[in-house]
């Protein structure tokens, strides 16, 4: 038979077991920190109408979409969750309550250029909640509120979430005659972390045409620093001037006052007036989030309100407020800054049962009664010696070998051996289970270690 | 703006939250059970390298494969999980354990001809165990123990599993100097359900050219039918004719023993010859799964045993035992059958914490003290009418409304509404949690019914 080499294609990510029960970890704060906030699971088909997945067009998109042909069928994979879910509120919303909270933590496909870091295909963790015709600002706070209680979840406390509002700036902007511009200025200006303040003036000069009284404004505007409560006091200066900036001033206070409500501490949100989204989309508060000792990642969760979900599919008017987790390109990085935490147990088993010769039965029937202990319970059924049943034990990075030989069937015991400490103690099958669940709660620390 | 009409292709099935609910619950029932037995869990690409899908060939897969290129790649999507276990294991062999057990319970894609009931995206939920160069029965007995307990899982009593052996067929054609064309006699068999047994004979006679004594031969062997002791017993009366056969009886009598070992009840199993699975693939114990009440669905769960998982991309002899659960399908056919169970709850939160006013402050610290009680709650921010908020529960179908007004807050309680029964309480906060959770317990039923 002809070879094939076997690999994966680049940008695919791929995990070995261990790896890839560190994910699952993530995935199941993910999903249980989402549905204590009362959002439901949702799950969009891979495959949409290419038509209505490029309702919105636009370059980037159209160049990376993974798109083909199947019979008469023009398709695409997805490249986001919220084109898919703008599709499934028109299409079902007789069917929905408003406001619709729903998480979808699935894959995306965007087919980038091949790059260290970049994948092609990677989950998000979106949440969105979607109102209709009015969305109260409240829920503007609960969703970063939700991220801390993510980031908090797997064992996080060095990060930020940058909050922001689009009317504070469009107000901005509109007070300075620059609304028509604002767009263009936004862009800019959100490249001030990478770039610099002396860039940003020069590119506002050259390439936006704004004079050197506009440009300063705005780097003074956006310079605006100090603690969440320095911050607002600071825009007050600015109130009574123009509509929207007011508007957005007050939705601003608003979610600043409701975060701490929700318990997050100042220290992991701040105000920041830097942040704008590079999307049109986003019409009021605006979210990024940030890793404190590695800035270099980037935003690792951003999101924002927006005025209408799904204008390209139906007439009503759904505005909304959602955040997305990238979290394949952050359990990559985390990954690769030796930040996943692997003293948690990553193998598959909390038990491994070595049945040392004999019938099957009585180690069929350990493993079973361990089982309905609640216990994660591998049955060894190889005929192997010993020392290879061991050495697969170790392989594996069980933490709990229990070996049932003529000796322990005949007492009515198994030798639990903690592979750790060496230590090893004849038990019966009752107390195996209790022992080994009272250690591996122990052994029970945080998905992520800051260092 | 131009509206483009939304919709789902079709052979794509797109869930409400409360019908997704559901599928989550048997989603969560079948990774609990698989890690329970030390699987690991796995996640392959969606799309993979065209050649390395397509390494077997075959007519079916070639058709239905969504195949496509981007820039000079030739790509694909995945049709099972199978293959790219196979590409996976080969990648990975060195930094894998033997026997390597892994789930994946993932979507797959079929291009099918559009039909009612036939999906073009799929979820299977998969288990395999695989073993470097050997592999004992013993895992062939605890493949099908495992699906028992799923099914058990998901509140099914009235399914079986039936159990053969290929060997047991391969030998038996070869002592009818048959075994030339034991496939093509199979595949005929295999349909004996569907079609009957004169037209077996018919076919075996006219089509496979047999004479009328082996057609009649073939068909008294199949017809070997009674309990499991009844069928090895008349198994026996065959024995020492063939090596392969003998072989093939002596692993059916071991997984028969242990499977009843496992806990299988008899009722839920059965050794029934005429189960051949019509792959070439399975080498010895094959499976297939019916729904007692609903023959006419087939096969839920199938699979067996191979010897060379992952021939086409390496030289390593891999042999294994895995099984398939076709979840989307099987998900459809009991929801059209009325087979899921509506009295479970389906909203997105156990609790809707509904503030009567006032500031967010106090509805927030009730909404985050009833989650930390690990109760999913979901606090209504919206500025309605206590008539529009009652209805909005109403139509989530949340179990327990918490109402919090001016009283309340001085008072230090919320008031419980219990939404089906009408009642209502003032309660603490910790006394509200309380009452919800034991509520919510004892409404905790299968997720399956069976009438």
């Amino acid at each position: 038979m002809d070879i094939i080499k076997p690999r994966t294609l680049s940008g695919f990510m791929e995990l070995l077991p261990g790896k890839q029960a560190q994910f699952e970890r993530m995935l199941e704060i993910l999903r249980k920190t989402y549905a204590s906030y009362g959002f439901a699971a949702l799950d969009t088909p891979v495959i949409e109408d290419a038509q209505i997945l490029l309702a919105k067009g636009g370059g980037e998109t159209e160049k990376q979409i993974y798109r083909f042909q199947k019979g008469d069928s023009d398709l695409a994979l997805r490249f986001d969750l919220t084109v898919p879910l703008a599709k499934y509120v028109a299409l079902h919303c007789n069917d929905l309550a408003f406001p619709f909270r729903r998480y979808q933590i699935s894959k995306v496909y965007r087919g980038e250029r091949a790059q260290r870091g970049r994948f092609r295909e990677f989950y998000q963790a979106d949440i969105d909640i979607i109102g209709d015709g009015k969305l109260d600002v409240l829920n503007e706070a609960e969703i970063p509120a939700i991220i801390y209680k993510v980031f908090q979840g797997f064992g996080l406390t060095r990060f930020q979430i940058r909050v922001n509002n689009r009317k504070i700036l469009n107000g901005f902007y509109a007070m300075l005659e620059l609304s028509e511009k604002s767009g263009e200025i936004m862009r800019t200006v959100d490249k001030l972390d990478k770039i610099g303040a002396e860039k940003v003036k020069a590119i506002l000069m050259d390439d936006c045409a704004l004079t050197q009284a506009q440009a300063d404004e705005i780097l003074r505007f956006i310079a605006i620093t100090g603690t969440n409560s320095e911050v607002l006091a600071a825009l007050e200066g600015y109130a009574g001037r123009n509509e929207i900036f007011d508007l957005g001033l007050a939705e601003l206070k608003a979610v600043t006052a409701n975060l701490a409500a929700f318990g997050v501490p100042e220290a992991n949100f701040a105000v920041d007036l830097t942040i704008a989204r590079g999307l049109d989309y986003y019409t009021g508060t605006v979210y990024e989030t940030t890793l404190l000792d590695h800035p270099e990642i980037g935003s690792v969760c951003s999101g924002g309100r927006y005025d209408n979900l799904a204008g390209y599919y139906i007439e009503k008017q759904l505005p909304g407020v959602g955040i997305s987790i990238g979290l394949t390109r952050l359990f990559y990085v985390l990954d690769e800054q030796g930040l996943l935490n692997v003293d948690l147990p990553s193998a598959p088993c909390d038990a491994l049962v070595l049945p040392m010769g004999g019938e099957p039965g009585p180690a069929i029937a350990l493993a079973e009664s361990l089982r309905s202990a609640g216990l994660r319970v591998q049955l060894y059924g190889e005929q192997k010696k010993f020392k290879q049943k061991m050495a697969y034990a170790d392989k594996l990075g069980v933490p709990f070998a229990v070996l049932l030989g003529e000796d322990e069937i005949a007492e009515g015991v198994c030798s639990v051996k903690n592979m750790k400490t060496g230590e090893q103690s004849k038990l019966t099958p009752q107390q195996a289970a209790e022992y080994i669940r009272k250690e591996l709660a122990e052994n029970n620390g945080p998905v992520i270690l800051e260092k």
